[in-house]
């Protein structure tokens, strides 16, 4: 019987950080990773693979993440877990003893079983499994009618990637707006612009309700009765916590199947931790259980559970998830953190917003410049962030995790209005009009202009 | 007689910002600003004049940065200050009434008239005025051989677009590694290894001990005895604060020429602000008088001077400038914020560094991916972060912010290691391994193992 000081269940993202952390905090102590797939793919180059890098291979986390931190990797799937004997059994007979575990096993995606169809060939939901995805792969290679159903982040992402490949697409989402749990219509409206100009047939508001076909799939039906001719369909319709192995342990999960944890990521059972997509998300502004599954996110949970896998050592900063995010389609960058105005309202917050454009590099005739189009929210008394979303060039994805570290730790909009920021003419916006300064800028113009009319 | 409400003096980023600030800040007073250039060069975008853009015309701040934000623009140039009176007399004889009066006058560069030659044809200094780069560019355009003294970022910066250009370029730095006062050792090594890849020959530990010509400048003659051929000469040696006018009027300034203000940016005058390179520059870290002078810091300053000319109405924010610098040369950018290793141990800081390498993009083999250099230093005994240094791709200017936030705001190693961050396959490095949660890391690790082995 192998017996060792923490157990890592789960193999991508947050289990790899969850076993390096605890190697780098805990120094030498005995550690092992088990996971049932042969390669980990990164989670979100999945899309990637079917337009850029055209290989699987190419998308893959190398063992060495794991084991040059010194932490076993075991190839074998865990069927059960005993928790009074503290052991695990695996599908290949084996009995792993520990003294902490940590459980990463991450989410299965949703698949659609109400629509009929939804299991005829060339029909796939994401799975993260370079197996199935080289199926897929395959299947691509000679499709030329493609419909994603689903149009959150990787559904738009599978979408352009397919574009660029030059299939013909047709992105259908149930919402008027695409990617609309991340920003307002202004920036979701620029993005089905650029999905559209991409040559992608974008279909908002409107349902699935069948995918016809003998064997395989050949038409997808909407509720309109229109039938969009399909030789492969991707279901990008979001993912579910995979929580089964700690529920039939009898560690307390939610109703949607994720495991309750604290804030120090441990269940109910003070020796075994839950991070990533497996573990209950809730919201950095209320505290309510949150369907934001995002490997950003799993990170930051797992080296909270490897520093505090045996004390307390890590004191958890991150009081909840915030909703990082960015995308890229055809060229152009889209970023978000925080609260939108949609979730703002629906919540009952009292905000004010800042909103600025100016050009990405200055002066803005320099080649490649981009228009950077900028829109915070800030609480309107507290005068604190809680939302930011960003379009532009490629640095929006950087430029927002100002903002992500700014709601994080309640910055104001009168700390982000002078906040001192580098800035060069190549690779920046101007300092005259640097778009965080000026975007929180704006914000305070208007609660002077209150100040100065209630004079 | 002319009057204003608010009289600001100078025309680049400090004193626009001052303007229009104190326009959304205070709604409907009056607002003149008097400059004596025709146009405004972006100050920083100076050295892409003669590389990429060929032309000053391109590198002009608009008017409209004023005048669209109802501020009556002056091209005239204030002779005196009278500050007994609240007014200010002009070179083509008009007075104009203030009742609070900004000064934004800049700097001037720093000419070596030690230096034999220094005054030759075609020997220049880095003057902000148009008028003058265009004989530069005139002058340029035939030139063959130049030769930069100086190797801060502007002597850099000059040296690296003339080397697109075609030219033979020599860059002469006295200290031993070129924009030294930013980086340590091992990212000037890098960037000097770029500047020698582009064709430049950089000479670093070397003076200039004359200038040799007949009328013009023929060669450069180093210490060694050394002559190195140059048909232009630019002088990038720095500048120095513009405080004449306002010493002039008994408005106390320092030895060096920079008017004295205090965390609101008045001066010994309760009616006049000063804001951007003539003001004195307190460091963050230790109140000293620094001699950083950058637009990103002139427009921070300028806000503050424009929100609190006639009451405090913006609590000051800036506790003093950080030091937040971007460059790219050959395609490779830099950044850096707060201090170095050098100036931590020159100021006796007792620091820990956390380090990490990472591709910008993930997987690291997607088109275009630049591998990210990174090293914080965090104070060993609070935790919190003392500076930032990062190489990499474009996005380096846009993450640098985040550790100029951070630095700002007193964040830890332990908030950095966790916090969420937005990352995208195309467009940042990898949630596993994204590098500001992993370089703080480091520095936690560093700690741990200290802790584990006192155990």
């Amino acid at each position: 019987m192998k017996k060792v000081d923490l157990l890592v269940i789960g193999g991508s993202a947050g289990g790899i950080l969850a076993a390096t952390t605890a190697r780098k905090v805990y120094g030498d102590i005995k550690i092992a990773l088990i996971r049932d797939t042969n390669s980990v793919m990164i989670p979100c180059g999945i899309p990637y693979i079917f337009g850029t890098l055209k290989d699987t291979k190419k998308n893959i986390i190398p063992d060495g993440a794991v084991t040059n931190s010194d932490v076993e990797l075991i190839i074998d799937r865990v069927t059960k877990i005993n928790r009074e004997d503290k052991n695990v059994i695996t599908r290949d007979g084996e009995t792993i003893e520990y003294d902490k575990l940590i459980i990463a096993t991450g989410s299965l995606p949703f698949v659609p079983t109400f629509i009929p169809g939804y299991d005829l060939e060339n029909v796939y939901a994401v799975l993260k499994e370079e197996e199935y995805l080289n199926e897929v792969l395959e299947k691509a290679k000679s499709a030329k009618n493609v419909v994603v159903v689903g149009g959150g982040f990787i559904g738009v992402e599978f979408a352009e990637q397919f574009a660029v490949d030059g299939k013909n697409v047709t992105l259908v989402e149930l919402a008027d707006a695409c990617v609309s749990a991340a920003f307002d219509k202004e920036y979701t409206n620029e993005l089905e612009e650029k999905l559209k100009e991409g040559g992608i047939d974008v279909r908002t508001s409107t349902k699935v309700v069948k995918i016809n076909g003998k064997t395989a799939v050949e038409t997808v039906e909407l509720e309109s009765g229109e039938k969009i001719e399909a030789d492969l369909v991707i279901l990008g319709l979001g993912a579910r916590p995979n929580g089964k192995l700690a529920a039939d342990a009898g560690i307390e999960v939610t109703r949607r199947g994720a495991i309750v944890v604290d804030q120090y990521t441990r269940t109910s059972d003070p020796d075994v931790f839950a991070v990533g997509d497996c573990a209950i998300k809730r919201c950095f502004f209320t505290g309510k259980d949150v369907p934001i599954l995002l490997a950003s996110t799993a990170t930051g949970e797992a080296k909270i559970a490897g520093s505090n896998a045996f004390e307390l050592r890590l004191v958890r900063e991150n009081k909840g998830t915030i909703s990082a995010f960015a995308t890229k389609v055809f060229g152009r960058t889209f970023a978000a953190a925080g609260l939108t105005e949609a979730m703002a309202k629906k919540e009952g917050f009292s905000y004010i917003t800042g909103e600025t454009k100016t050009f990405d590099k200055h002066p803005g005739n320099l080649p490649g410049a981009q228009m950077l189009n900028v829109k915070f929210l800030f609480s309107k008394c507290s005068g604190v962030i809680l939302g930011a979303q960003i379009s532009g060039g490629d640095s929006v994805a950087e430029m927002i995790n100002v903002l992500s570290l700014s709601i994080q730790n309640g910055i104001t909009a009168s700390q982000l209005n002078t906040f001192q920021a580098a800035t060069h003419p190549l690779v920046t916006a101007s300092p005259v009009a640097y778009p965080i300064n000026a975007a929180a800028m704006d914000a305070v113009r208007k609660n002077c202009t209150i100040l100065n009319a209630a004079k």
